[in-house]
């Protein structure tokens, strides 16, 4: 599948290294080469990996009649680092930058997806042992399936994929951060993700 | 231990109960009786099991003198019901319940725990499966080793609490409500908890 990919920062190499890596044809569109739009021009799917709070800045600059009707994976979370660290987030609580991006382009079909882990954790997930969880989010059930089949390639097992509904539960999953952040500090490492024991 | 325990909604009813029936002396302040006063008098250790949009007057009503040098158990969560369900937080991102309480009781040793799953699960982890975690948070290393211990008399294994550090980290606890309300609606069930596996 051809996939664009916005961001080449850490998050970026390494969703655009494992999607080529399963057999993509990926290309990476960055802010310094003004490349965004090749990248989502590229992408019949495109995943967002830009700082969240450049995200909106950075899909317009791909251009809105290259998201429509394409799925679009954000995988961005809005860091605001300009208080120090650790960082607070941009947008939370009554609105999040997935349902920002929504609005923004009400024509691309956005899922929120895997910005509640380490990059590496995203696309290895066996770096991490037994079951743990990946949601999702988003309004448009068959872009949701289109990222469930991406996130097994990835090698998320089916039953690890957990779909919280519409776009708005982007919310739980970007205020979720503060909480990583607390665990990666008590454990001394990013390697690790969440589990909803039942 | 004398234990007062303020607020008898269901959190405040479980907790209590559950204290009562490992051994304390346990005394609940209402609102509609205006015990809270009496509660945190009767207390050498006291739960804030408030509404959390109303903890703080809850507070101020139990007394200023009373909660001096305690150690106060912050269970409560900021929901803002007022834009209708699901909640959104009252305070979060650069400040927290547990940070407003510390703040505004500087002789009160606040610990932030247990806020992060259904009451039931709270006194009786066993309801959920395996191991799944407790995060706790304060500035007083003292008290959240008597928190810790209190967490075991109710069932929770001593490696299953998650020392996050300091009260900041009350942040991240109370900002992981929206994902576990996300969760709750895909499991259609509140009998579950998070693991952070590693």
């Amino acid at each position: 599948m051809k996939i664009g990919v916005l961001g080449s920062g850490t998050v970026g190499q390494i969703i655009a290294g494992k999607l080529a890596g399963v057999g993509h044809q990926v290309e990476v569109g960055t802010r310094s080469e003004s490349t965004y739009g090749t990248a989502a021009a590229h992408g019949e799917l495109i995943f967002n990996c830009t700082a969240g709070t450049g995200s909106i800045d950075a899909l317009r600059a791909a251009g809105e009649e290259e998201l429509r009707g394409k799925v679009l994976v954000d995988v961005a979370n809005p860091l605001d680092l300009s208080k120090g660290m650790p960082p607070t987030l941009s947008v939370c609580n009554d609105d999040s930058l997935a349902e920002q991006i929504q609005r923004e382009f009400p024509e691309a079909r956005v899922v929120k997806a895997l910005n509640t882990m380490n990059h590496q954790v995203m696309v290895d997930p066996s770096r991490v042992p037994g079951q743990h969880h990946v949601p999702i989010a988003g309004e448009d059930a068959a872009a949701k399936e289109q990222v469930a089949t991406l996130l097994q390639e990835f090698g998320w097992p089916a039953d690890s994929i957990v779909d919280l509904g519409g776009i708005r539960s982007a919310r739980g999953m970007e205020m979720y951060l503060p909480l990583w952040l607390g665990a990666m500090g008590a454990f001394g490492s990013a390697d690790f993700n969440i589990r909803f024991v039942r």
